[in-house]
């Protein structure tokens, strides 16, 4: 079994009561709570907050005195391109998206993803993967995902939409792609698009990333058409785990 | 089973053959590799470099030509010194720090690591763990790991010495601890200590990191009594994992 962390407990809108089982466990379990103790809880797309536990049995948590008095942390101003992985690992590479304000995860298909990666039952099984990350981070706005399971037409007819501000103006260099054989450094990158810690603004709207293995020049080469700059991460090769949360590292906020 | 990523195929001093079980297969089914094909190989502790398959059977691949004629990836100037987290989590944690290049980990034992975690047996698997990373890297020297049982009298006698520089000299604030509930945040604390991209040297030289739950006061306060700085990483809590690779993604290479 999965071990959650769950640093608050979300609820659908207007619930008075728990009745999903891994939160009853959770509060069992872990938290130890008894009757009379405080929640964190959270509404579904809504406010953060506290409830007061008036029951506890098998099937049901009750509760009380609920306020929804906390607005939950900023989204980031960034959408993830990522290829399919291996399935194992879409489940904690979602809740760490999730739990680090990623806005839009865009899932495409890509030469070294296998064929086989797309019939996982994993991949049916994301919603509960983008909860867990809400949970984990005290966030009640769930992850936009989304499938593309067609390279090539995603990203010359969808793509070059995801990179264009506020005023219709496509921005040089909003969008990065990870690729270890890229001439630039992401650091070199960061320095000339003066995205210092200070200035969020400056920051890629969108970050390209592939799966073990990478992506073939192909790819690279057709995103980089499309507007994106290829950034390396130095020498040391990394897993697609590791490079996701270095990379989102440099969103986090003030 | 555990998946590993080998980008190299780390070997002992003089290796001219691979007799390690996991070697053997992955070279065998993951890279399909057959006689006269070249392999990218390492020394543990040394080069990096080529070799090519001259055999391959069950319990062994042989090799010729090897040139062993570049440097391993520099290290990274910096101590972590992390809470004994769950066993479960370990693996990856250890990988990770050894891909990103830590030069040296530090597990103390804090108050919300559960006794019972000290006597996992994964704790005698380390050494795995950082040769899987090395192999996931390409580099060639291990992770440095070390056990604290005893927080105190480790943060009180071997802990300062951590934080001194070359001339001898303590450095003030090249300790940080991660601590969701410090009113300074550790991007502001990289403004003020002047930690830009471009400059590596004023990056913090230690540091520590929670498990779940963090820290409690009494440690942080501890830690910060003997140098340490506490920075927040926002509001968003983090998983263990996450924090690492999304604090070390600062120390990338250029």
């Amino acid at each position: 079994m999965f071990i959650n962390n769950m640093n608050c407990i979300l609820l659908p809108k207007d619930a008075k009561s728990i009745s999903d089982p891994n939160q009853i466990t959770h509060i069992k379990e872990i938290l130890k709570s008894e009757v009379g103790d405080s929640l964190t809880i959270a509404e579904i797309g809504g406010n953060i907050g506290k409830a007061t536990i008036t029951g506890i049995n098998n099937n049901e948590v009750l509760l009380t005195d609920i306020i929804l008095d906390k607005k939950p942390p900023a989204k980031l101003d960034l959408t993830v391109i990522l290829a399919l992985p291996r399935p194992k690992v879409l489940r904690r590479l979602i809740m760490d998206m999730t739990s680090l304000g990623v806005n839009k995860l865009i899932i495409v298909n890509s030469y070294r993803s296998q064929k086989s990666y797309w019939q996982s039952p994993l991949l049916n099984r994301i919603d509960e993967f983008v909860f867990e990350g809400l949970q984990q981070a005290i966030d009640t706005v769930p992850l936009i995902v989304e499938f593309k399971k067609r390279f090539k037409p995603f990203v010359e007819d969808e793509f070059p939409a995801l990179l264009v501000d506020e005023d219709g103006e496509k921005e040089q260099g909003n969008a990065v792609i990870a690729h270890p054989y890229a001439s630039q450094s992401w650091k070199t990158y960061l320095d000339v698009a003066k995205c210092k810690t200070s200035n969020k603004d400056n920051m890629p709207k969108v970050l390209c990333i592939g799966a073990e293995g990478g992506w073939i020049d192909y790819e690279v080469d057709l995103l980089c058409q499309h507007g994106c700059k290829a950034v390396s991460l130095g020498p040391r090769i990394l897993r697609t785990e590791t490079v996701v949360n270095v990379l989102l590292g440099h969103w986090l906020e003030e």
